[in-house]
């Protein structure tokens, strides 16, 4: 019986774990393979042949996993490309050095990019190895999926803080701007959902070129209407030139500024220098944005897990390769359900899915109601945590061991 | 029968309005008062005789209450201080129009003061009123109480995030530094309270003068040994001469930088510039640590909430004022015990309790054993949250109705 392989790749997602939990648990259900084994630090550790044996962690171990952020293998930003011979033949040489028939891949559009080329490549040289794509991504920016796991996660941190902090802003009287920002990439997705909380003044996207004068306008507007404006920005907010917020206001002014280290705190002191408020506060989700295990979705930690299984139950054909799985929605008597699917890896790789422009309400003001209602539905629900001493308990990382 | 009043002060918390909860319900256990009045926006909503009338809260407005970050009736950082009669005369005048005998004040050292003078004041005019405090702040700087409520929640919050975010940080193999940092003020509390995550390499507090060559040396010993180095730094560090390190680093430079806005990016600048890691990743908690009701302790507002009962309790002798309560510790069979106790407000007021120096190891290793078992019960145990379309329910602020 021929052995199994999984790796993360990419930055890190609070329910990536779950996905690796699900493989490792489909195959103690049905054992289609001997060995599981985990590859360290994605594909950079499995050319090193740094293997380790997933296959009889214990049911105590799997929900401590689903339940780990970041990825417990570990990852890297080693990309595998078409093309490069050396290193797909040196994959293939310690796939069978441990009799590796299949490997599961779970990472962004890139990651599919890999899957879809080794698949490619294998078959081009009659190699009999099989390669599977587990999608996950904080920026939700893969097709044809109706969204990554990992991004309802985030979502729900994102949106919980910015309830959080609006009831904290709200609490004072003094004129004062506060802005907060989010990852996402050029994609506005994570940014966009930090209007679940119904809290959000006015929200800058990637989506929608940045116009100085008009946001500027708008955040006098609301000061002048009610003395406050809570303002969500996307770390990927740019200037029609594509000059990032975050390089600092030098677009406009015509003088270089030192960088100010992002788009939040560049709007802050654009609204103070433009003396619309005498001060503002910053909060940068920043990395606590995409690895907050606390705050994982019900639906996003089950989806994770479901698409490892799922991956795991479809390779057992012995002939499915080249291809992803993904979660469509449904709609069953106007609730949310998902979808199970899988396509091939060319349809999810080097294409980013952009929050929809048609969603984003003009001047800055939020997000249209079919907005929300996409979002709303992924966020809901939470897992029951297993603490230890107050924190909510994680595996030691296989990459640490 | 008269009434009482209720106000918040000073910098909001994730439980302070648990103690609100607490003295409402009480009222509703033992009518002692007639009429429970919340004060808006702290003593400046009272003086402008802004009050909202709490008395008959549902006991679901009651529970979400206790769930509900910040200050729900609004806060101010207007202090009323000694000498003040113009402000005192007319506080009095306010209380006496609404038949007002006693009022409880929330908050941190500078509104324990405040109920020590207005006490006084009231003694030595003749007024018959009383004034009673309640500790809140999540700087848990109050002396002589063993912690204050908001503290714990906030470090519940902030080994959280240190946690899941030295996972993200440990997934990655490229060399790179990690800097988180707190609030806090001067007391490094908040910022030591990460090290309960046992992710801490290095802590910076306010407790001890920062040496810029003692800290990079300990940075590239970290490098050299494992190629990571995970940093918390409270806001309030500071060098020798007083100088903070968010002010940047132009007191050890000689010439001025611009502000960078915070002591982690400073040390993430220092730290590159000295060529000892190539890049950083800033992680700023800012007003997220304090307000995050999603990583509430269950001993904190559960204490918070009982702290505003044992305040109205107190109060129903009729000549209960001048005091503040607050929890000591008890161990029993070496588990922790809240013990309710009520003390003077002059023992609370115009102190500040910093974090033992002799609980902080040298060479910015961290914390001893002592510490950890000081910090350790305060986080344990979580409430069973309320959830609302994903979210954590909240009350409507009764500032904002």
């Amino acid at each position: 019986m021929a052995n199994c392989l999984v790796a993360q790749s990419g930055g890190p997602t609070a329910v990536i774990n779950a996905s690796l939990a699900g493989v490792i648990r489909a195959n103690q259900l049905n054992p289609v393979y001997d060995r599981v084994f985990g590859g360290i630090h994605g594909i950079e550790g499995v050319l090193a042949d740094q293997l380790f044996d997933l296959t009889d962690l214990s049911g105590h171990e799997i929900d401590l996993l689903k339940q780990t952020p970041s990825s417990a293998l570990g990852t890297c930003r080693y990309k595998l490309k078409r093309g490069n011979d050396t290193d797909f033949k040196r994959l293939i040489e310690v796939m069978d050095a441990h009799d590796i028939e299949v490997m599961f891949y779970i990472g962004g559009n890139d990651s599919m990019d890999t899957v879809d080329a080794l698949s490619e490549w294998a078959a081009a040289n009659g190699v009999a190895k099989r390669f599977v794509g587990i999608p996950k991504t904080v920026d939700n920016d893969l097709v044809p999926v109706d969204h990554c796991p990992g991004f309802p996660s985030a979502a729900k941190l994102a949106a919980q803080v910015t309830h959080a902090t609006r009831m904290d802003y709200d609490a004072y009287t003094r004129a004062e701007v506060f802005v907060l920002e989010t990852m996402g990439r050029d994609a506005g997705w994570l940014a966009a959902s930090c209007c679940l909380s119904g809290d959000v003044d006015l929200l800058v996207l990637p989506e929608v070129d940045f116009d100085k004068e008009a946001f500027l306008a708008e955040v006098q507007k609301k000061m002048d209407e009610k003395n406050e404006c809570y303002i969500v920005v996307s770390e990927g907010a740019h200037y029609a030139d594509g000059t990032y917020l975050s390089a600092g206001d030098s677009a406009n002014d015509g003088f270089a500024h030192a960088v100010l280290g992002g788009a939040a705190l560049t709007l802050k002191q654009m609204i103070i220098d433009a003396g619309i408020a005498p001060r503002g506060v910053v909060q940068d989700l920043s990395r606590a944005a995409r690895s907050s295990n606390f705050a994982q979705s019900l639906v996003d930690v089950t989806e994770a897990y479901e698409l490892g299984m799922s991956a795991h139950m479809r390779s057992a054909d012995g002939v499915f390769t080249g291809q992803v799985v993904g979660v469509r929605r449904e709609m069953r008597d106007g609730a949310y359900n998902a979808k199970f699917f899988a396509g091939p890896a060319s349809e999810f790789a080097n294409h980013v899915k952009h929050f929809p422009t048609e969603w984003i309400l003009p001047n800055y003001q939020g997000i249209t109601q079919e907005a929300y209602d996409y979002l709303a539905p992924l966020v809901e629900g939470e897992p029951k945590l297993i603490y230890e001493n107050g924190l909510p308990a994680t595996i030691k990382a296989f990459n640490r061991r």
